[in-house]
């Protein structure tokens, strides 16, 4: 029997999306997940010598045991270091110009692309995030929450956004695993969206939208693929796309900059899973993912549940998408979940 | 020198993109603009004979002299034929289901996916767009309106969108030329903004956005890239991609399914100089397309100015875009016209 498709609107955002499953059985469907990402050779590897391929010096190093030595560091690095941090090459924001005014022309507005735009390069350039073990995530994590309390306070940072493409589907340039930090001074659009409904939520039912997600998908399970004691993985109500997992804190949490070394272990934990779950079902698919967190300087953001989502790249954006903002998700959630759980 | 960045906010949604020249400079910007189409060969092209395919019959065809023959027709064609109109085989939405009824699952809010979804097939395999003369794009045009018109009034539609993806890049999955109408029960999320944004603009200056937009760009010029005596195209000051580029009616019309003869042949020669030029600059690119229009049933969208928008596939939406709704434009649009009007 075909299955109709669904609209589902987003509890957050008020956006609705289409979950499409009949879509699926198209003859061409699965191509985006199973194409194989386009690895670089290690000798052309721009991240393989950082300083030869002229980039500054980093920001800091992490070594495997989690000590963090500051900036001063030979980009060459030695045998000990897990991770780097270094400025993108080819920034989209910079720390030069002025920030916090908005320019006039005609009757159009601008703002100087002021804000910091980082690169975390990882050691071993054949090695990903799901090859990682769960405290080398953790490491990871406490790399990002460093230099998102590094940046949080500075006058032209609205929001950071921290990120990770893996594969060239996913928009990943260089195949050398890494992951990137954007600082904007302004609060962009989805989050802006994301903070007034959840802040609409919160007035109205006195209770965290995501909170109220969380509730129920723990009481009927169909859509969860993981869980431990602090953290859960699931495929959410309205995924945007197929086999789509977003990763939360079960308890409150407005802000990932706050997390605990407890929770970091917890969330590196769930992260794993999920990345395993997902490479097993979808054979390495390209992916991208992100941390929702609420605005740096957002006063009375209490009502935000920060969040990890990670997003298969199992789906070109076309005109219809372009055209709308509707989303098309090819698979049911509830259908990605059962896969994902028995993965 | 090395330029900074600029963010620009959409004069409409209120939205932040960002403009970031510099990046143009990674190796590998070009990539998806240059890479070459998969073309699937004409033997197993499902739109080549649609009825082995397993197509249903037609709703309409049209022959080379614009007459439209009505359903009924063999999905086989005769050599007079010059586009079908057939119902989408994997459809994302269905005439079968209730309309316009919300209903609860738990805290969520869903709605059956009633609608439609339909393709415009071309004729010829390999003759795409671009191939097209001025009275064959009018004639597509005109096929588009005609069906706008047929469903417009139908209960369970509220937005009817049109677009045409061109190359695999761009999420075409059958390379026959092909365009596609979807109509939604609800008003999709960036129409909504849009709406919203244009009537608080005319609200506050008793004028259209867009009749702003284009005064003042028909006066500094250094954006246009084409103009005839009914439309303009000119790269945005807000550019979602490099090479964007928007026709618009230089009269305000803030419906496309009102447009005239005249106007469908001028539309027409501005969209064949448009897509010429970008074929000459950027080497055939895969490009999305799509008419923005006032929803179907919205009273007193009077203040709206319909649209086209072409979006070559320049780059890759990835986990910052994804995270914060923040699009890059790595080419300044002013830039991008400058190369497009010398094309």
């Amino acid at each position: 029997m075909k299955q109709i498709s669904e609209l589902r609107r987003d509890l957050v955002s008020g956006d609705w999306v289409v979950v499409a499953a009949g879509r699926a059985k198209r003859p061409h469907f699965w191509r985006a997940a199973k194409r194989k990402k386009i690895r670089q050779p290690k000798e052309k590897c721009p991240f393989e010598n950082l300083e030869k391929s002229g980039h500054k010096k980093p920001i800091f190093v992490f070594d495997f045991k989690g000590n963090r030595q500051p900036s001063g560091l030979s980009a060459k690095g030695g045998n000990g270091w897990f991770l780097q941090l270094i400025p993108n090459k080819y920034p989209a924001f910079s720390a030069k110009g002025v920030c916090m005014f908005e320019k006039k022309e005609g009757p159009f507005v601008k703002m100087d692309g002021v804000g910091f735009h980082e690169v975390f390069v990882y050691r071993d350039h054949g090695r990903y995030f799901n090859d990682f073990s769960v405290s080398e995530l953790a490491l990871v994590l406490r790399a990002f929450q460093d230099r998102y309390n590094d940046l949080k306070d500075d006058d032209c940072v609205e929001y950071i956004s921290v990120f990770h493409n893996h594969g060239s589907e996913a928009g990943a340039s260089v195949s050398h695993p890494h992951s990137q930090l954007i600082g904007v001074p302004v609060i962009p659009p989805d989050v802006s969206r994301s903070i007034i409904g959840s802040k609409k939520y919160f007035d109205e039912h006195q209770k965290c939208v995501h909170c109220t997600m969380l509730e129920w998908e723990r009481m009927h399970k169909e859509r969860i693929i993981f869980e431990n004691e602090l953290f859960i993985a699931f495929c959410p109500y309205v995924s945007r796309t197929a086999f789509e997992v977003r990763i939360f804190p079960k308890i409150h949490q407005p802000r990932f900059e706050m997390i605990t070394e407890e929770d970091r272990v917890s969330a590196a934990e769930a992260l794993k899973a999920v990345l395993e779950k997902l490479n097993k079902k979808l054979s390495d698919p390209p992916y991208n993912f992100f941390i929702h967190t609420a605005p740096c300087k957002t006063v009375g953001a209490g009502h935000y549940h920060w969040h990890i989502e990670i997003l298969p790249k199992t789906a070109i954006w076309a005109g219809f998408e372009l055209g709308t903002g509707i989303e098309i998700c090819s698979v049911r959630p509830e259908d990605a979940a059962k896969h994902l759980r028995k993965a």
